[in-house]
């Protein structure tokens, strides 16, 4: 543990030249070439290569770097026991063939944060440090932000040791093969007292602050949100032989349950989507006698979201009788609203000049930690709206737009 | 080769003992004990173990066994070289999770029939034969009736060894595997040219004869069909923050597509099936960047399939303009309508007194025989009218009526 709690002045700084340099080194770390999108799943070889980054950087600038027991990297400017702290960071994973900006933005401008404040001259009256999440997308092991909803005891060791991926591997095999103890695992209560505030930036993955003259906004709140798992149960038959009429083919109520929830979510204001499938025995020739698909479905408050999902359960129902087809839903997980702290929300925005505020769709390790520390988000403006794809772009004016209204949260909040 | 024409008679022969013996034999083989389902895949172990099944039948009666190049079994009463012969037999293998039926009845009810013929003293003017076709169903490679195609030249060798399994293995590799040489895979026409005449007894896929008083049918044609692989390209984003108005969501056409399919089917009195899909990148928080559907279609004649099939990729089209979606479809086989021969046809009829004449809509290894010999088909009344499926069931009844009529077909093509 180093204590360089004083910054450093860098006369010759040029705005966003450890940006860069940080950007180009990250880029190729588990970029599939044939798709252009990245694969850096949790305890895999890119995550490693991830982390070994993290740790350099941390270590380049003198930073007291560690691991907690749930394998999330810290960097500590400052006496880590001296409490009141003010952390930013984000993660480092991504989701299948995810963009290069959903999480290494908010790291990499975490460090560069740093870095323009020690140019600034900016002497920080409490503790400062830098994380990154493990596991945040949820990729491998079907749930978001497993290092996060460890430490802040949403989630117990148990039930992430009972975590396996697509090939059977377990959560605590893979974390062991990595080099971790998965015996450790746990909340982490003391670590996250010593948190005074926690600032999240992170691309915006929606077009809202593109349709503003702002590059950056705060957010105001997550919505609710949930994964429910429709089962649409039919009869396997040949596709050549069996008149339309002595079907039960599930493919079609499933077919008619996803028109539904576009409708409804429509007409509610919300979200619906279903964006993933599973259907057996899934030949060409033979009618499906099951077909899978999961609807994730959002909305600004909890009523609302009951009642599309509601709405959209009785249409699949409904259209299931006609077509000789059962249907069970189960609610595979579900989030509700996070209201980041009110107080924290509005030094930020006033801090970054009348920012504008703003709900997003997307659960982050900062909707985790609201429950445990005051925590706020950062939002990058995204051109396209993009994201959770290798389409996934920010302008570089507006990244470093995002990583001086960091900085200028951690002067703020940390030096003041 | 034994020459074993004279027929045996079995003074206490009790009809249906042989063929419960064989039926309880092949039962267990490839039976997955979960779903109860046949997993008979091509070259596999299970696919081996029906091979030695069908070898131990033919020599327990003393027939000529013989493998052709294409790994298609043959028992021979009688002289090959003798030509006109009367052949009669089906396939072993299986879809996935398929049933006990679709094809084994016809090799099961071959042995049988020659087992009444012999009980009969039935003495055969022409040689008889029994065959195996191997991997009719395709369920490994993709492509069906492998082995009778290459065998009547509708496949090339080249083209076979081209196919290649989930897995990657080859065609090639997999014959190897099992014990077969690919390189002499190829057309056979000496050995077809030896046929006078071949029937394929297969349990009905469909109900039309559960609608007559008659357990066994005759097959008149095989309506043309084809798979169509409709591709709908959109683009990937975050499920949970990416606004309706902003998404290129493939999964929305896919699902209009899928029911406009049946729409249109209807309407034309054909079948239309999209029973098999893939999705990428098949995340539940994920918009899908690309649905992939195949589609099955048939129709009585090919103007009609035609026509079904270009208004379902013209509905997909336009649906697809409204999503922000582009589609393309490949068509990835198409076989024509198969004729079977009239006087042959004509012939199974008169024997079996009025039996029903009626179409279907599967293929099968005596639909591509039938370019080449004259070609027949008997079917076994599903109750159900379920197949590809492990409901698929036949009434005990039935199945020993049609073993009387194939006999009945054999004694009176081959003994008058």
């Amino acid at each position: 543990m180093t204590d360089d709690r004083e910054p450093v002045a860098h006369p010759g700084h040029r705005p966003g030249a450890s940006f860069h340099e940080m950007w180009r080194d990250l880029l190729p770390i588990g970029r599939h070439t044939e798709t252009g999108g990245y694969r850096r799943y949790a305890w895999t070889g890119a995550d490693a290569d991830c982390r070994a980054w993290f740790r350099a950087q941390a270590e380049t600038r003198g930073l007291g770097y560690e691991e907690d027991r749930n394998g999330n990297q810290w960097a500590w400017l400052g006496d880590p026991a001296a409490g009141d702290a003010v952390v930013t960071g984000s993660h480092l994973d991504s989701v299948p063939d995810g963009g290069a900006f959903d999480g290494p933005l908010g790291v990499v401008s975490a460090f560069a944060a740093l870095d323009e404040l020690r140019s600034r001259g900016a002497r920080p009256a409490k503790p400062l440090a830098l994380v990154n999440f493990g596991d945040e997308e949820g990729a491998r092991f079907g749930l978001a932000c497993v290092g996060s909803r460890l430490s802040a005891g949403q989630l117990s060791a148990e039930q992430a040791h009972a975590l396996r991926d697509g090939d059977g591997v377990s959560l605590a095999r893979a974390m062991e093969r990595a080099g971790y103890d998965p015996e450790a695992i746990g909340p982490d209560p003391e670590r996250l007292a010593r948190i005074g505030a926690f600032v999240e930036l992170h691309i915006e993955q929606g077009r809202a602050l593109d349709e503003t003259a702002h590059p950056v906004g705060v957010a105001s709140a997550i919505w609710p949100h949930g994964r429910w798992r429709f089962d649409f149960h039919g009869e396997a038959n040949h596709a050549g032989t069996t008149r339309l009429e002595d079907r039960r083919d599930p493919m079609l109520t499933y077919a008619n349950t996803v028109l539904a929830a576009r409708k409804k979510a429509r007409t509610a204001g919300a979200l619906a989507t279903f964006g993933k499938v599973g259907v057996e025995p899934n030949g060409v020739n033979a009618i499906a006698s099951l077909v899978r698909g999961w609807l994730d479905s959002r909305a600004p408050d909890e009523e609302t979201l009951a009642a599309v999902v509601g709405e959209i359960e009785r249409a699949a129902v409904e259209r299931g009788q006609r077509d000789g087809v059962s249907v069970t839903v189960t609610r595979e997980s579900f989030t509700p609203v996070v209201e980041f702290a009110h107080g924290l929300r509005d030094e930020l925005a006033r801090l970054l000049g009348g920012a504008p505020v703003l709900p997003t769709g997307a659960g982050h390790d900062a909707g985790i930690l609201s429950a445990s520390v005051p925590t706020a988000m950062l939002f990058v403006r995204n051109p396209t709206g993009v994201s959770h794809s290798p389409a996934e772009t920010a302008a570089e004016d507006d990244c470093l737009a995002g990583v001086t209204a960091l900085a200028d949260v951690l002067e703020g909040l940390a030096c003041h």
